[in-house]
């Protein structure tokens, strides 16, 4: 097998695209062979500083076809992004017996199941292990080395922008700010909304659901909060609270169906979660027997996602075959047994504090705390409720009464907060 | 190959042995079937209260032939530790073609070279996940998800016992009550050398140097030094430090040669290899293309290391086999350049910072600085002295000057302090 070369065709030369063919280069691997590269623009494409990486001899094209149709080509490596029309692409290669490599977290989130499918029907190759976090081999980890335990919940911090700018919070910057340095940076798009809104995240919370907890969820029905409605004052109250506050995306098996959620948490200051600062990926198992498992590193960046592809095209090369066990499709329920943070702006008067009291009461939220620093003036008064554990859905109906008060500033705020050793249960 | 099914001959129903019977019977798998069963005293082990999870028609036996050269094994899953006769057996397996998981730790990384041969050379399989970090899946994780990548330093904490006396002696125990405590548990034998002068996390770098900087090593050239002289005193200097203490195990990659040492390290509380507690175990690989990776879980224990067990037992069974880069053979260096702690205990008299200064100028190293606590008598003085990087040859020289004077108490102990964001070279 060892004399085989493995031929390679390139969807994309871009941030990631061109760091995997330096990465390869790199490799120095004599059994995989550079052989085609697709892409926009080739004669800018090629006058890349990256660029010196290929090969003299690769056939750059700006035809798909050419890469999809080719002799020579038999992994096609896609790094574009994006469901239609790379979905396509990637069926008609693997229906012409070529394997893929993809880091395409959108496309294995939605239609996964069926592109596996496809890829087993046709024996041959479909790897995504770059699809979630990056560098960190959470997915090759899970499948290769926690298929023999049950794991009930993954918890994680998935997405760097957002944790870029969380972190940055926490260190006191502000959320405009450093939503601007982050695009400064090319950490987040001129439009943030698929980061800040938690879209990416939650694409790939169901790609780990799939194969740690083996239900097949549809991401469009898992609530996600946007992490853009928190300020500085909520880490002043988190801090307070022994807490920090990060984008988690959180599935736990419960029953028959999964709960699942993703948006900004409160997250203890133990908790391994919180230990992630900058762009750093975290992915948290939690397994009947093996307990938990924490994998963390770099969830994003041209050269460690490159690793992840790497590592993909080197396991099509070795015809090496991931433990792949059936996953079930289930419900998502969004509704969380949990304590809330729940942060009001109010002008104060007297009677505010049992309005809002009145308010939980009304739906049988039981109060743990609330928070008041000083220095705020009586126009714009900020303070802070926790709760006792409740259902998500109840703690909401609550805040949309406590909404409708007439001396509320703003619409109030609310986020989960995280327990330590809160076990995981079926 | 759903419908065949993979039978399993087990060799050592001890704690890990009967928690694998217990995951396999849990995870409900049709294409795993345990068969037979190697173990002394079976009239004993039969009433042992995990005997429930195996089923009724498996063959339990005292000989092991009857697993080794059973028809009805294909593949043997040994969990009872050390090379002989261990090697022996398996080797046997082997050549009649059945596949082996093992957690033997000594066996891969002083005989895994030539039994990865043999298993290649017989076309079967030979997986190991539990052998390092137990439920922690760095083997799988490494193999598969960091292949792609020149990884340049291993470093972390593979011992649970060492870490679960250091991180209770950090939050106040003493060394030989911990000790006594650890015993009780079962976590650490009635003579504790294995773990405590680093001969367990030993075996263990070595298996990881050859997974992930694909370099072989002799585990008896690695040095090892013992966490037994560490003392509470070295606690108190380590917080002033902004540090720990933990067993660390490192390697590194350095020119033509690995340079790996075992034992007590100042770990500064910035560094995740801070973050285990108790009987965790933590490994953390630093890459060229993707940086620091980190592993977290339990390491021991019986659950997770058989969620380990069941997993390559998963692997074997869907025909899985990892991508194996080659290894080179080469040589290890103990000579570490690095910062260093050195405790003294003299019999305070005039001269004597001069005389230690002295040493340490004669043999080329410089202060970094020296800490003295207060509230010791002049008979027993510790103080500390903390050095810039030098060589562990250079700083053992110094060392052994420092011992003869004559106002030495005791040997004086030394531990080399880690430092965050050290880049790994190459």
């Amino acid at each position: 097998m060892s004399e085989k070369v493995l031929r390679v065709g390139l969807l994309g030369f871009g941030t990631v695209g061109s760091s995997f063919a330096e990465v390869l280069a790199a490799s120095q691997a004599k059994d995989i062979q550079l052989t085609r590269i697709f892409n926009r623009g080739v004669q800018r494409k090629k006058t890349h500083d990256k660029a010196q990486f290929v090969p003299a001899n690769v056939a750059w094209t700006e035809r798909v076809e050419d890469v999809l149709e080719a002799g020579d080509v038999d992994v096609v490596v896609e790094l574009m992004g994006g469901l239609d029309p790379v979905e396509g692409w990637l069926r008609a290669a693997l229906n012409s017996g070529k394997s893929v490599v993809t880091a395409n977290k959108q496309l294995i989130a939605y239609r996964g199941a069926a592109l596996f499918a496809l890829a087993a029907e046709k024996g041959v190759h479909l790897l995504y292990g770059a699809a979630v976090a990056g560098g960190v081999p959470v997915i090759p980890g899970v499948a290769q080395g926690l298929s023999g335990d049950q794991i009930k919940r993954v918890s994680g911090i998935v997405n760097g922008t957002c944790n870029f700018i969380l972190s940055s919070m926490e260190a006191g910057a502000d959320y405009g700010e450093v939503l601007k340095t982050a695009q400064g940076l090319g950490y987040a798009e001129a439009n943030p909304s698929a980061d800040v809104d938690g879209f990416d995240a939650r694409a790939k919370l169901c790609i780990l659901s799939r194969l740690a907890l083996r239900a097949e969820i549809d991401p469009d029905t898992v609530p996600a909060q946007t992490i853009s409605t928190v300020s500085a004052i909520d880490f002043a109250y988190a801090k307070e609270l022994g807490c920090t506050i990060r984008q988690v995306s959180r599935a736990q098996k419960d029953g028959d169906k999964v709960t699942a959620r993703v948006g900004p948490m409160l997250v203890p200051m133990t908790s391994p979660i919180a230990w992630s600062h900058g762009t750093q990926n975290m992915v948290v198992t939690s397994g009947r027997f093996g307990g938990d498992v924490v994998f963390s590193g770099h969830g994003a960046g041209g050269h460690p996602t490159a690793v992840a592809v790497m590592s993909d095209v080197l396991a099509v090369a070795h015809d090496s075959s991931p433990v792949r066990l059936p996953a079930r499709k289930v419900a998502v329920s969004g509704d969380v047994m949990a304590p809330y943070y729940i942060r009001l702006v109010v002008m104060d008067k007297p009677g505010i504090i049992a309005a809002i009291a009145g308010a939980l009461a009304k739906f049988g939220v039981n109060i743990d705390s609330i928070l008041q620093k000083r220095g705020y003036g009586t126009e714009r008064l900020p303070f802070v409720v926790t709760t006792e554990p409740c259902l998500t859905s109840t703690m909401e109906q609550a805040v949309a009464e406590m909404a409708s008060l007439d001396s509320m500033v703003e619409p109030p705020m609310w986020m989960q907060i995280l327990v330590v050793d809160d076990p995981a249960t079926d």
